[in-house]
């Protein structure tokens, strides 16, 4: 399995001409669409989302990242393998969070791609997402020995990562996302939460405008109709929702915000240490 | 064959992450998307969408609608059997419309979904499109049998319809859509009207603003740029739209508006009854 | 394989329904979305994109596009064998550009649909795109005889052509799309420089606002930051671009503009004769 994640919109025909690449290398490939609504260039919103989403497709997916406003420029294209799924896309970044959350034993491997049959019919020199990733992810699943893609790199580029940051006892935890509701996604996971906090986990608070915000609630319907709880999202992440309503719009937070999570009053310290 | 019909946008990666969940349980899937541009948390707008698109697809299609803003807390999830379609999503009414018109002999039959292990890898509890209406359709495609989902409910959650309702002599019918190109697509179908008014049906009348409008073209081009006309539009119900141009605009009239619609003057009676 | 180009948007079930009509025929068919996002009743700009995309698929590829603001008039269907690809859609001029570009030899054959049993579950008259442009497409990729869709026509409606066109010692180059990026996309392709200026082709310039740009970067990065560059784009043609910036924002110019095109200095005459 193929999957895309892209800022190319959906007014242009970028996205299905990558498909038409792949599918002219092998027609029964199936390929998801993760998303190609990311903001124009916007390299570290895309790396949040393939951090969380690419552990929910089986083992052996190749997903291909493409946010790439330094094309035809000299940065390097590259694909790594890492917790048994495959990365491709350009090395400024975007694909660094989630190979970092797929490492494991084995380490992750990332190579450069190299190999001059991997570059198809390149009409233009801007679209290496159809010219270059799109091929390399479909020989790579058509089989392609790793290892002749190209030279393994030790320095892949990186972005300043999303863990939350201990600030005096609490922590200091970013708002990664808002996502089509309204709801304000954050980078403090329920592994996260459980190591830091253990079995009270659930009776952190974040503090808002108003009022810290105490407890992650089991779904929105916990608190009435027009009030705001936490609870873990999709992303598996603890979130700031309001129930049938928009959290960014009453809170006026925005991705890039970060707000101060309190471990529970029972936790012996609110001391990250 | 699966289809999906969800409020998720597309700049979220919820819709690919459903589809993770269903490939990884068998990559062999065909996957339609309907649409996931429906207004967050629009119910009854997915109901009707839902109601009307699924015929078109073949038997033994599995159909699963996911606007869900009670999701987490006590509302049911279900799967239903009608018509040789499937149907799987929450019990907040989105699907009963479709299930109503599918119903047929033998009648439909509602389960709700209880069976432990089709609750997937659920990170958050806030996504059960991905943790348990996924998993749920991929599972019912495989052949698990139906009666292992969970026991028959009949109480399933209701939503006002989208039948025409008499109106003295005449009928008010609903606007169910304002579709991309501003048509205006009400409730009436082509059975209704065949139904009510016989062979004469092309020649009912719909009060506008300004001045009746009578007789159901054949195509746009019936009349001259610019001018309004009746036509039976795509969901195969009765459409007010303007050739070339946008009859949301001309008309100022929204989803949920209704309009009066009157018999052929043939008819001996106006009279619905 | 079959693609689809429409101006359906994202928001309806359209295109859904296309597709249900599609695997309702045969399931295993791969179908790609070129676009949804034509703007409604674009019919040049699904030309322009179409002309350019559909030779990155595979040989073979059945290609239906659905712009069609007069569906249910006199206009009639058509489907097209040209460059070993077919083409599917209304009579209108939205396939034309694709299959002038693909004629080659044999000629192009375009031929009425006109096949009684294309006509698919008619529920409306407004909505060719499922009721006969799919069920066509379907069935051409299921082996349907080209010469059973029905009689041979010499006369498909055409639209302006997208060539450059010569102004004295230069030429007048469209702008045939403005992209996500706000890349201006010229309908000057490599070809044609390559045809007109030899090997110094790269060397062209183009007069904008201020002041001519001069040669065709390899990528972005060839510029700095917030400068005007010109390249060949994803679409195989001259594009006016802005390093991490948008061209349509800095030199307001739009679809459908022209810009001035002139030969590299080295060239002994700029006259395109």
């Amino acid at each position: 399995m193929i999957t895309l994640l892209t800022d190319f919109g959906s007014s242009d025909s970028w996205v299905g001409e990558m498909k038409g690449v792949m599918l002219g290398i092998d027609p029964s490939i199936p390929i998801v669409d993760v998303t190609h609504g990311i903001t124009a260039g916007g390299i570290r919103e895309a790396a949040w989302i393939l951090s969380r989403a690419w552990e929910v497709f089986p083992a052996g997916t190749i997903h291909v990242a493409v946010v790439d406003p330094g094309v035809g420029g000299e940065r390097r294209g590259i694909a790594a393998r890492a917790g048994g799924h495959w990365f491709v896309g350009p090395d400024n970044g975007v694909l660094i969070a989630a190979i970092d959350r797929a490492d494991a034993d084995p380490a992750a491997e990332i190579r450069e791609i190299t190999l001059r049959e991997l570059g198809h019919v390149r009409r233009g020199t801007t679209f290496d997402g159809r010219d270059l990733f799109a091929p390399t992810a479909a020989r790579l699943h058509g089989g392609l020995p790793f290892l002749e893609i190209g030279p393994e790199i030790s320095d892949p580029v990186r972005l300043p990562g999303f863990a939350p940051r201990p600030k005096g006892e609490a922590w200091s935890v970013e708002i990664a996302r808002v996502d089509r509701f309204g709801n304000l996604v954050t980078v403090a996971d329920e592994g996260f939460l459980r190591a830091q906090f253990g079995d009270d986990w659930r009776d952190v608070s974040v503090e808002l405008a108003n009022a810290p915000l105490r407890g992650i609630s089991l779904g929105y319907g916990d608190v009435a109709v027009g009030e705001t709880l936490l609870s873990i999202g999709g992303a598996g992440t603890l979130e700031i929702s309001v129930n049938r309503g928009s959290a960014r719009a009453s809170l006026g937070l925005v991705a890039g915000d970060t707000v101060l999570l309190n471990g529970p009053p029972s936790h012996s310290s609110g001391s990250p240490g």
